[in-house]
């Protein structure tokens, strides 16, 4: 349509990432097109930079440009306390919170039939061991993990098969309460989250 | 937040890019991050080529990757009408009704003194001069010449510009009509719609 194969390929490439459809991906193309050399030139850098430095943590899977993350070489933060996520971005959601000053654990993706991910996929071998061996960082043993994952069907199946994995290691397993959000109007709650919101409600 | 030069860095490019927040823009990062390496190679080197392989057209400021862009090489194309857009995007939605067989001519933007963009920014002189040599490609005069901007203020203000300017040169000139979607539901049309579709009623 477009007639101009090397715009024609921007907009594919472009179409290819996640809620970038044909639209907005020739919306982009025209405008990268219509910007300075310059921004052009730092934006595909910054593509090619962010894969050749940025890699993931040894030790617990979050994204990370030195040889070891930031919270995992963190000392003021808690060895007891394991946060399992889905993915590096989750973390930063997390922090932002301040709420949790633990360690991280991402198991790069969820249990998911449908798109055909097993729990082979996952980094849950790595976090067996990491629990069996009792030891994070050169500290003592983990005592809880906690699982922070979507509120969705696979993060409950996740969260059932690797509460049957931990079982009888002696670390307690909690996962993040789901409810009503925050400053939310009761009215416009969905069925789910208002049939979760009672099943989990606290005592007073 | 990120603590990650290389992906704070390519967060904040994708960010200037239009439609696109910082969320949006970590997420996509994130994706690219993700991606294979042969993705991001790709993507990156598709940015670059666009801006070298891609020009506007000496004749009507289309983009093109040839001497001459598409419309303008087209023998079978009317001369005698030349459709006047903003951006060479409206170009690709113009040609998709199929119901234009006529030139194009691309001003680059429209008139908007709030960010600063005046008639001088845009290729009007270029506009008056293909009209005042008489000749389009290599054959007659144009015969009339089509307003085809967005149904907005500044579409508005450079329509109005426009015509004062071509005035006396014996082209017709005309706008595309503003109205009632097609398909769409009266209920639903708002004030400013409705007040045009009523001002613009055709004769039946």
């Amino acid at each position: 349509m477009l007639n101009i194969p090397a715009l024609e390929k921007l907009v594919h490439e472009l179409s290819r990432l996640p809620g970038i459809g044909p639209k907005t991906a020739q919306r982009l193309a025209y405008h990268i097109l219509k910007s300075s050399e310059n921004y052009a030139g730092q934006l595909s850098e910054s593509i090619k930079r962010v894969q050749s430095e940025v890699h993931t943590c040894p030790s617990c899977f979050n994204y990370t440009d030195r040889a070891i993350c930031k919270y995992c070489e963190d000392p003021h933060r808690h060895n007891e306390m394991l946060c399992l996520v889905e993915e590096p971005s989750d973390i930063v959601r997390i922090e932002s919170s301040g709420a949790f000053r633990g360690r991280y654990h991402v198991l790069h993706g969820v249990i998911s039939p449908l798109e055909g991910i097993t729990a082979k996929d996952l980094r849950i071998a790595e976090l067996v061991r990491k629990i069996d061996s009792g030891v994070e960082g050169d500290t003592p043993t983990i005592k809880e993990v906690i699982f922070a994952f979507d509120a969705d069907l696979e993060g409950d199946t996740t969260s059932l098969y690797l509460a049957k994995i931990l079982q009888g290691k002696g670390v307690k397993i909690s996962r993040i309460a789901h409810g009503i959000p925050m400053g939310s109007d009761i009215d416009f709650i969905d069925d789910r989250t208002m049939n979760r919101a009672l099943e989990n409600r606290v005592e007073l």
